[in-house]
């Protein structure tokens, strides 16, 4: 790991564009280090819901991500991830040539701690600046009235005001919060006069009637002004953000926090810890089309549907059935006669659930890992630096495994104590070290790893590689790994 | 192809169990070809579901050939069943060491093209003789009162009635069809009154009340009245059945009919054809617990239960839910909130019905099939004579299965013209035939075909032969198989 060196993160900095009457640019930040568990089977632990293209090409985290790249209004953005996400916020920012700094948290806290690394990182490295927290598993619809929200929101922080970006309810929704306004403070923005938590049917609906606006989780704010009020209301907190950030190491381009101090910090949302107890708190109204995809039934209202009001994804079939949500993903799926259902069928585990009980979805993931199956967490597909591996058939003295390597990927320098290795090039080419030779393999041609042998496999080509290995040993776990070189410091 | 010559058939006679005062012995006619449509997607045309071990580690298929091997009672079965199964059947009664003779429909047709085949059968090699017809997918559980049924029933039929078996129904059923029970004949015994057609609810209950009888759709007969019944009423079927027969091939031990005479055989069940028409119908009433598995609603009816009614089969999980059926084989299922629902998850594809509905899955496949898509009619899992293999990936230029052959089992000699393919054992040994060369290759070994090559895989062992096929090519369709030879007669 070098040492901390990141003087040179703003290329676009704060002061260019803070011109007389113009809002302050906002310093974006990114949060994607969630678990998504209320998307499983789709989302789980090991790539969640905002690193899915649910809708579309994009992932909810590459469209957040150029959503706030519009540079008359944002500056470079900031990504705080899970140190597990590492790759895939690489990969899928580099798909988009959005250039970030990504801050990677050794540890799962809540929004508080990494609300406070945001605002010392942009503190340390750029001084007084306005900065913005958004949610990466966020849909938003409008991006014109989006950035115009933004920008009434950054005059407010310039103002001292620690703002929430609200939303004008298009219906009485039950599953989100809600926020009464208070005094007017600009135009389509007020005082906070409370935050009031998921409502039921009939009070959603009064909530509606007298104007109040849904709390979409996403701030903007003077740095200064967040870092005096995490300092009074959760000074330890922010005493073990600022430490986890001190004593931050550059790792390939990436910042990690101190694990030790960062393990420190009260899991407590920013809700709770702040915008609960200010004085400061604000709101701006948003008139965009807005959602935090937070279940299957929030997919369904924003997926195309037929005139049944069903919405399919995928080879599903559905007889006589409404309001229906199908996502067949490697499976087909039919559905007969039954409404208000979501079905989502994986390579690996299927959920059916009633639309109205979709919330207990974490509750259910809860169960399964209880009981020990590893779909609760981890996909059949895993997502590596190199590229990615699906595991397609699995014996009791054998697996394997489809391999798809990134032009210029390099698999770790490795042996295994337990499994030799058939590898078959089905398409592209790859260099396979082994032992003392390396060697060109090529689509069609197949190559033999013995047990022991210390091997590694690149793709040298301009096409991605992909190879079937077949492992056959007497134990065949992702853990019989010795890994003695790996260009992505994974030793 | 033999000529016919199968004057050998039955060792056990007849005649050898006519003593005075006791019932004749049955010849058990098992009949298996239908396709299973209901019980989509575990049962398809590649494998229907009298063929798939539902309940327990037997398929129905296998429980009928043992309900009837009791050989005071019953002589040597005869199964008629598709050409498509013929390698299934002899596969499954050869795991319970039963020996029959098999009759092979070259074409599907109904239920009275097989009972005239059974009953010309019969006597052209038995002669005089009463001839019971069971179907494969049905479920008893109790044996000895079956057995006593069918003896009340051999009785009668040998004094001239065509009897069928009903079931004194236990709950007011609408998936059945009904009997009403005329003068009685014998203890148990009735001439048959009425058949009366699947009821709604309210008619059910009346029938239950009014002391009718399900009709099983199993039948018991005098061989010679059966052909008298059907010269009558369906005289060209009769004739395209024994012309058929009389020009059936011996292949490989079983019975092949001539296709071109089955095929002049009338689509009609015995029901409509016989057994509505006759004045000998009679029925006995079986006491027996009785299932015709006509959809999944029935297999969950027989499926153990826990105290919310639910049964789960494989790794299912039901949060808040009752009455469901669960089937779990391949994929985990999770179902949240929802009741009285089925959900059959398969590698492939899964069906989520209404308990309801579920007479709908029929209409359902029919769809998927209208659109294409293979799994309406194919399963994954393929089995062929000398084993099986189980498509495990499919890439645009490569496909993998996982391939068992059987101790003994070859695959056919043969080539291809598009791909070429990769074999490497994970278990046991194979002998692998390429060119001139034949080549032993063991656990953890490999070999390659080349396009083109004449090559052949035998499993020279006394331990199934597991291999990991990979193949490469432009073309990768199961029709590029060019068989030179075979030993199963295939070429």
């Amino acid at each position: 790991m070098n040492s901390l060196n990141h003087s040179a993160f703003l290329d676009r900095s704060c002061a260019e564009n803070a011109e007389p009457g113009r809002p302050p640019a906002i310093v974006p930040v990114i949060m994607c280090g969630g678990a998504g568990t209320r998307l499983w089977p789709v989302s789980r632990d090991t790539m969640p819901k905002q690193f899915i293209p649910l809708f579309g090409q994009e992932s909810t985290f590459q469209a957040t991500a150029k959503l706030v790249s519009d540079p008359s209004v944002f500056t470079k953005p900031i990504v705080v991830t899970n140190v597990e996400y590492r790759f895939i916020v690489a990969e899928q920012l580099g798909a988009l040539g959005i250039d970030a700094q990504i801050i990677l948290e050794p540890r799962r806290r809540d929004s508080s701690a990494a609300v406070a690394i945001a605002t010392q990182f942009a503190l340390s490295q750029i001084g007084p600046c306005v900065v913005g927290v958004f949610a990466a598993d966020h849909v938003v619809r409008d991006e014109a009235s989006f950035i115009e929200t933004c920008r009434q929101g950054a005059a407010l922080a310039a103002q001292g005001r620690i703002v929430t970006i609200g939303i004008t309810p298009t219906r009485p929704e039950t599953g989100f919060g809600y926020i009464r306004a208070g005094e007017e403070v600009a135009a389509d923005a007020y005082r906070v006069s409370a935050f009031v938590e998921k409502p039921d049917a009939a009070r959603a609906a009064q909530y509606v009637a007298d104007g109040y606006l849904w709390n979409s989780g996403n701030f903007i704010f003077d740095a200064a002004t967040m870092r005096a009020e995490l300092r009074t209301f959760e000074p330890s907190l922010w005493e073990a953000a600022a430490t986890a950030l001190a004593q931050a190491t550059m790792d390939l381009d990436c910042l990690l926090l101190d694990a030790d101090s960062f393990g420190k910090a009260k899991k407590v949302s920013i809700d709770y810890a702040v915008m609960e107890r200010t004085d400061k708190a604000a709101v701006v109204a948003g008139g965009f089309q807005w959602s935090d995809v937070g279940g299957w039934p929030a997919v369904w209202e924003l997926s195309p549907k037929d005139e049944s009001g069903n919405a399919v994804e995928g080879r599903g079939y559905i007889l006589e059935g409404a309001n229906n949500f199908v996502s067949a993903d490697g499976s087909l799926v039919a559905v007969i006669g039954l409404d208000d259902i979501a079905v989502i069928a994986t390579r690996d585990a299927v959920l059916v659930t009633a639309k109205s009980r979709a919330g207990q979805v974490k509750e259910m993931v809860g169960l399964i890992s209880a009981r020990g199956d590893a779909e609760a967490t981890t996909h059949q597909e895993i997502h590596r630096p190199w590229g990615k591996y699906l595991s397609i058939d699995r014996g009791s003295r054998h697996q394997v495994k489809r391999i798809t390597v990134k032009p210029g990927g390099t698999l770790s320098l490795q042996k295994h104590y337990h499994r030799a290795e058939h590898w078959v090039v089905v398409r592209g080419t790859a260099e396979v070290t082994r032992n003392e030779e390396t060697i060109l393999v090529h689509e069609n041609e197949s190559i033999y790893l013995p047990i022991g042998c210390v091997h590694r496999m690149s793709n040298p080509g301009k096409i991605p590689l992909e190879i079937i290995e077949v492992q056959v040993g007497s134990y065949l776990g992702e853990d019989d790994i010795v890994r003695l070189q790996d260009v992505y410091r994974r030793v």
